[in-house]
């Protein structure tokens, strides 16, 4: 029986320690388990800015769930639906996009979580087998929650949104925050605009008992946002990650002569 | 139309200045489409060490041919049949492993080029339509072909096989060189004893009037060996840089404290 | 031309004699049309609790529509546009989990319906092949409707669901119906509170006009259901008649010394 | 870099010209890459009507945009999410089937415009790369946005939804225009209601200053509805034009005797 | 159980009647199933000059044999081994390219016959399910073999490989057998040189009690070679067809003004 | 670190006890999973008589490993290329169908050890990270490699072929035996012809050290097998598993009247 899912990774966001992963943008089990190799607390499986479709996204969910290393998922937005197939799939939890309100955190949590917490439908394909019997038991509160603050709306009800009960966390995206208040968007942003609402998410999430999250280009700006509370961090890509790596490389070589 | 496919390539290795390209493991067109997209003159798709059937990899030399970046395939073997399916799917070189013998080199040379000057039959799947009419004329000599010295018979006949007509380059793998002399597998050798022949392969290479290639773990070992006259560089792969690059985020995040 | 599609299904339903299938939980068309050749009356390509997507469902569908089987699909959620999907697909039905209210079944019937009696889209895709000119004809009451019976709003509205104009059948999930009890969920439940609700679900189809299915574990407990109304069995599924065989022929030979 | 990715459509849309193009349904990026070849206009990706899940889409717009054909996606219907989707893969603008009123028209504009003019979240995965820094200030106007007027409301309300702002243009689905009147589906109807009905949208597009595009199953009747006003025009299909090509070579070689 | 898989093939070959099919270029089940619907007496899936992998055409091949077309597969080459893997997956016979002599003809018959005929491995996997238990008996001489003739050894040793017990065909590729007349390849040639060889190849075959089969790109020519003698007929192929017809309709539009 | 990759499983071999496994022939890491939770000593992807390709056996061999089954892969035939492509996705060993020769088993046994055993090229895709520094020096003798003695030239010599060292193990495949004979094809035979060769097999084995595994239909003739000396037996497979319960559960529910 595999580890129980959540309990570590959300031992470490709770810790000063805080916890580092990135998103998982190749469409491939086979990329997907050399990063589950890697080292990180946790991956986010992103059903939104990527390429990759369920029946892809449910191998690789696969590989790195047999791995031990806790998986999440970014629903493509408010998609009921798709929360409970991810989740059936192996997932410990969900990063929603776009929450405007403390309706939709509700049926977000809703929606994660088994009666008479939620109204997930029972019917654990892949839970059944990894982690046996007590799935049921560990998922009502296990499963991980994180609502992303990244629109007009959502920045004007964070405090609301941060305050449902079973969410368990706030996730800024810095690039849609500036959008919505109408500035450029730019990852590890130094736009002082953005910048204070980032901040103000930070400290919503902590009023509320809840993590902070927040995507970032660089562990640079990752520890600038540790300052600023932030415990839950993904860093750049798989896909960035691998294309700096072969730019560098080739920079290198042009300088052979 | 496209750009011609091969003549670029060909242009910079002869040259002093030499190309750079990378091997493509993870079996996927869009982490494939962001290699292309990132500056080296060549691509490999790896049909030996990897998990890429052929399905996948004709979707992903379609994908990097179409960027105009030119796209080899690296056999599984000396796999006659092979060359013709993945040439057919818009190659435009064929690197194979294992040649031990002038016959076996023969035989690939063969495999690779139309009649008169070989046996590849005629059904240009999708050169026909990417590269148009020239495209028999083009491919006659235009397909680079290249024979991996890597094996106890392939070192002792490397001066045969690289006087073979209609052969390219030499293209040493150090870790089955290695092997092959009863030394340790090792990327970016030390080995004088494993040194001393990858020297030997590129200069039979250039006394035959043939390129030779060699794969590295990094930069700093391919300037090595371009002073020993290697001219086509195959560094890391797309696995490598995202495990590193990821790897190095997560010891600096650990750092964070 | 293949039969029609859902008559003689129907038929079996309406008599004493009942229908039986199974849940298609694989991903495969290549297992599916193993399940194809076995003698069932029906097969249920489960896109809610499964790893199976849509591209492989498709797939699967048109195998089994092929061999003459009738292919329901039980739906992720109430999502009406999947629902177009698969029928285009050749699906001859759907089962939709988690009917809450009379508005919900409705909506459900005509997403499923072509005008008049519904706003199904127009564009049978694979039926306009498979099953030719009568397919608009056959399929404007052929299709096969079925409803859920499984959340707490959805037992207390059973009979307004029942009444609905167009729903073919009530589907009891005897897991989500123990949950929305506050139960344990048990397949093939031996729980009184839950058999009592089971009992209703198939009583509210038969007063309607409806027929009921279920969801069982065994021939044994269809056997039981058979005695409370239900005539339309899903027993286990392939996952769990492949795992059970195994499991079985493992333990023989550990008795083996 | 890519050419602007609708810039050249647009033009001639907006000429006398008019533009053409035709259905994929082919769940497949070879078939789609043949056909990206082959002269059209524009190209749209059926993701109502057809067995194309998102996956294989995502790599079929992607040849196609890679061959500087501009590609469209038909939606299931009208799924805010979806759009987001195939918007990212590198799709320069969407059809929406069924819509039903003003709501819901700018519902879809919406989906597919960034902030100020919509709630498109940032995220540009395939854009980012193909045609650089310029898609933010390029992709908030130039994403083509097109409401089919096929249902019985859409009918009704077709000058509210034509007059939306930020919508590009009005598209007649004639096959769903005849169900939503009671009349047979006919492809390139004679029927004079439905041709009536045609007209009118025709006529509300061009009234409220958007283009009007149709479906038709062959040029003929294209050049009657262009007579009608109608500027973008899908023509059959790649399925229709494969099977209709091979019927006609064996009722060719049936005659040989 | 489904008719038996050559038998009607074979009756109307052997007759003056003739049978027409065409080459599946186009690597989806989908199409596939369009193409068995067209009224063709035979398919043929090509893993030669195609990018059509094993696991989709194993797909192809089912679906193809459940709609009770007789499918044939082109091997890549002389590959025992594929040959068994595609006949175990439903195929009715294999086209192998680029036989040479008749110790080749002599493997390829034996690659498709059971003992004591050849040396097929038993284990008919979909057979064992699609054709029954009379599958053993039905294929010993029931599979279709083919031998191309197009490489100069091959034209040299028509005869030979025409007598080669166990052979049903002989099959002429145009393309190249002009490469290897060291003439220009050409589809339905006007080239006198090759028209000659085209027509040796068929009396040879017909000399030795084999059925003559031949490419074309239209059904014009494929009269011209019945006339010669021959009787089997692949014309054109799926994407020409398709291709062919968009070309046509892109043409008739742009006469549109 | 995953388990070291076959030491259990020898051990199991070896003793008295014996280790059982069963076929693979659904092509899904999905049915592959939960296969790998069902207790057996080690699981078979059958490469020679089902639909799965490479790129799907990569996928499942991945699953299966990662659950710390021993996975091992047949082989289509003696291809010296398929057997390192199925090592580097981490197969723990090799069965190799109609070995004839000691020469045909002196190639197997040096396509699967590394040099100076045999000629394997060194590229551990997946062993690199699934089995770490140590998985060289464990691979070379390892790797476990069988040998089917199914031809009348494999039967003819068994004993030459049970003498090469290096060699693990004989498997008899009883229908490819009893169509040697000249007999019938028959799983589990009674035929005392079939018999008395798959004795012989067994007895050659032992004389030569290595171990004797066979293919069965049940545990019952299993065990009948394991009275003559057979330690490693494959029962059945994960198709007829499933399809003999579903067929069980349909007769149990027709006499449900």
């Amino acid at each position: 029986m595999k580890k129980a899912f959540s309990t570590e990774l959300l031992r470490k966001i709770l810790n000063a320690e805080g916890a580092v992963g990135t998103w998982v943008h190749i469409p491939s089990p086979t990329s997907a388990e050399f990063l589950a190799y890697s080292g990180t607390d946790f991956l986010v499986v992103d059903l939104q800015h990527s390429l990759t479709g369920l029946e892809v996204a449910f191998d690789m969910i696969r590989v790195i769930s047999l791995l031990e290393v806790t998986v999440l998922v970014r629903l493509t937005g408010l998609d009921i639906l798709q929360a409970g197939r991810v989740l059936d799939a192996g997932a410990s939890g969900i990063i929603c996009p776009m929450i405007n309100s403390k309706e939709e955190a509700e049926a977000l949590v809703s929606a994660c979580r088994y009666p008479p917490k939620g109204v997930r439908s029972y019917g654990p394909f892949r839970p059944r087998i990894m982690w046996k019997d007590t799935y049921l038991k560990d998922a009502i509160d296990g499963v991980i929650v994180i609502a992303m603050i990244e629109t007009p709306d959502g920045i004007n009800n964070m405090d609301e949104i941060a305050s449902v009960d079973g969410l368990d966390g706030l996730f800024a995206g810095p690039n849609d925050v500036a959008l919505a208040l109408g500035e450029e968007p730019e990852m590890d942003p130094n736009n002082p605009i953005v910048r204070k609402v980032l901040r103000k998410i930070a400290n919503s999430a902590i009023k509320y008992g809840k993590f902070a999250g927040i995507a970032t280009d660089s562990s640079v700006f990752s520890k600038v946002s540790a300052a600023w509370g932030y415990r839950f961090h993904i860093v750049a890509s798989d896909v960035k990650f691998m294309e700096r790596g072969l730019q560098k490389m080739v920079a290198e070589m042009s300088e052979r002569v």
